[in-house]
């Protein structure tokens, strides 16, 4: 598909839309919207636009589609595998402005909102309704359009599910410019294929998300956190399927490792409760009452003693709890600021691979010479591999990192495992997602592009191939 | 499309692949294969064929899509919908014996089987292991292929959600023969578009499940039932609103009128325990342990009694639970006794409109002189009503429901309702999702249909036009 040239025509016709103050263009587009949160994909857009509502949208894109002009949809910039960055130039379409909370319909228990919602406000907005989101990415300041688009998982997942199983209806702008509903406030829907499940996850290749109603639950009223230390990293993992097992549903389960929490103090300058051993899972329950989740943790912490854990720390205090999450919140950050630069495998292993995959991840460390760290949602199979640039040259890592991603890749389907587990595919990713379907299979993905986007317009170059 | 006609050849290549005695063809096909459970939808195949394994169903895929000849499959036919109708002639194509269980995976809590395999064997093989399959639709004797294909829901959706919940994995055969896997034994997933998805709940018109992995969880061991009378229908199903906002999650939450329980009671020849209210809330909680349901249930039953109840009944013996539940069971089968044709409407709206939907119903029954009935999940706003022919003819019938029908489903669009909550669309709904969906959502659909069967051989003309 040939692209038009983005021209100053373009430039009026979305000045008209959208207002001198909300367009920028060319060279005036600050380096920002050039890249997202992990850095490796870059492109200029040809043009920045602050959209405020669907019907600027909708606009936007019928004349995008009549002029054949790429379109790109932005919300935060915080993705990690650069499914914002407009490999084409054109639009980039940036619904940030759109925070609108249009709906908290506490009967059938939904939230209606607009996808520039950043995920730490819907928490603000229906807790104090004794209301619940549950899925916790943990990049708070996503916005929920940019969630939906990638199927973000989060913590909770173990117990809650990821974003998809809270997404009950969504309003779409398709490429042509029409705006469509899927789904609805109802529990159970079996009318004709599930369009609303083909977008969530979809990355902005489809259509363009304008309005999301989400289902939410009773807020769990109790809570509280154990840190687990084990002799080593291999028992903290093997644990985590008994104790979910054993019927003590806890709402997240982590593992970690001493090196990442002592990096972590180390950038945040405060004390972990406790960095004697080698290996930890951190466990959270929720629920209704006390007696509830009371007798959750007891078993669970009987389970990780039978198991070999060296010790239960019960953490049921805000000030307890605070330092070890934010800890845990600083993972990514403190590994970052570690090294020169980095970059990310996001794979999915079923829960019974996950320590065979960590361990595994730790061989290639000494296989590539190059520093591996990982921390992760052990509960759900869902793993975080950084690999280190430290002192590599740009060639050297460039080479260095296809190398290990090929293996971690491999490993991973040798597991039963998936491409990403909540990041998403993105540009970065496509390689290996391609790679891990059959022909069939990615036939199909790009006939369904072709069926929503016959003219490759909306962010274009990314998942699958047009 | 033009098809071909079914010849003699094409009967020797099917005998070839499945053996003499799996195959009968024309006249030969008993009338029982011509229809579903409703029976309104009749067709009759050239040739009936009873599947072993995935290669004879790529073989076959492959051979009729050459040849262009139609193709149903069909599980144990319990349908309501008509989807399992082979319409156009053709090749049914029947899973029934495909009946495997062929892996049970404790760690990863999940069960891989084939698609024949009953709904009621899949309880009876796993819960000897201390392992829970959530979805439970009415219909035990349906197979898990037909399940999926439909998206079915049934009682449990209040608490632990539908079918689509719970498949992890598909192999299907598409189309054109080829083998083909969606999803993984992973909690998380965001690995390009949501293909599993686009299956789920397809009604057999993209591709041929033939093998499905299904997703745990921990068998609860406690579990409760709440009998509650109310002075009128309106007032009980108003409560369960406030009961699932009030964090005593129920498993299931049923409505049923007196008028309904007195048909099951003559159905049945067994006496239910209380018929001394209009109408009923029967609730039912289950948990990993007695104070974790004790806590839920009481929070339940004062919710219930400061919303009107009359009493609440506790039914926590095996046998006062079979006695409800078994005439909960019946319902159907009770009204279809009373009766000399019905037909039904399985529309899902927002759990605030259930109370106003049904009196709306009950407002039909005098506008049109006619019958109705209907019992549902008030707990989840999927209400299934009946439409009862009693002494009309066949003409006045026709007429009549297709009056009810306009109407039901118009009332339920002004609620925000769907076409279907769990028994999909069929044949028998397809003019109502038509009306329901915009001109780009159906060409959305059809779209994805071309894409996955360009020749429109699979389940032709149901759920939407190819």
């Amino acid at each position: 598909m040939e692209y038009s040239k983005f021209n100053d025509e373009d430039l009026a016709f979305l000045i008209g839309i959208c207002e001198q103050e909300r367009v920028t263009a060319r060279e005036a587009i600050g380096d920002d919207y050039c890249h997202d949160e992990l850095g490796g994909t870059y492109a200029r857009p040809d043009v920045h636009v602050k959209v405020r509502s669907t019907a600027e949208i909708a606009s936007i894109m019928r004349y995008a589609s009549e002029r054949c002009l790429p379109v790109t949809v932005r919300g935060s910039g915080t993705g990690l595998v650069g499914g914002a960055v407009p490999l084409q130039g054109g639009i980039l379409l940036d619904t940030s402005l759109m925070t609108e909370f249009l709906e908290l319909d506490e009967t059938n228990m939904t939230l209606t909102l607009e996808p520039g919602v950043l995920l730490m406000d819907i928490a603000k907005y229906v807790e104090p309704h004794g209301l619940f989101y549950p899925p916790d990415p943990g990049e708070k300041t996503a916005t929920i359009g940019g969630n939906v688009s990638t199927n973000a998982g989060g913590m909770r997942a173990v117990k809650y599910g990821v974003t998809r199983d809270y997404v009950r209806a969504l309003e779409v702008v398709l490429p042509n410019g029409e705006i469509v509903n899927f789904g609805g406030k109802v529990a159970k829907n079996s009318s004709g294929y599930s369009l609303k499940d083909l977008i969530v996850g979809s990355e902005g290749t489809l259509g363009v998300v304008t309005k999301i109603t989400l289902r939410l639950i009773p807020l769990p009223k109790f809570k509280i956190s154990l840190l687990v230390p084990f002799p080593d990293l291999a028992a903290a993992i093997r644990t985590v399927p008994e104790v979910i097992r054993s019927s003590s549903l806890p709402t997240a389960v982590e593992f970690m490792e001493r090196e990442v929490i002592l990096a972590a103090e180390k950038f945040q300058g405060r004390q972990f409760p406790d960095t004697s051993a080698d290996a930890y899972l951190l466990l959270t329950f929720d629920g209704a009452s006390q007696q509830e989740i009371d007798l959750a943790y007891d078993l669970a912490a009987k389970t990780c003693l039978k198991c070999g854990a060296k010790d239960v720390l019960i953490s049921d205090t805000d000030e307890r709890n605070e330092s070890i999450w934010s800890a845990r919140g600083a993972f990514l950050e403190a590994i970052k600021a570690s090294t020169t630069d980095m970059d990310e495998c996001d794979v999915v292993v079923p829960r019974a691979h996950v320590a065979d995959f960590v361990l595994y991840s730790k061989e290639l460390e000494k296989k590539h010479s190059v520093r591996i760290r990982s921390f992760g949602h052990a509960g759900d199979g869902n793993l975080h591999i950084y690999i280190l640039k430290d002192e590599l040259d740009d060639a050297a890592w460039e080479k260095k990192l296809k190398e290990v991603f090929e293996d971690l890749y491999a490993k991973s389907r040798e597991f039963g495992g998936q491409v990403s587990g909540e990041h998403g595919i993105g540009y970065a990713k496509k390689p290996y997602l391609a790679e891990a379907l059959s022909d069939d299979v990615r036939q199909l993905m790009s006939g369904i592009k072709k069926t929503f986007d016959p003219k490759n317009i909306l962010n274009p170059g990314k998942v699958v191939e047009a």
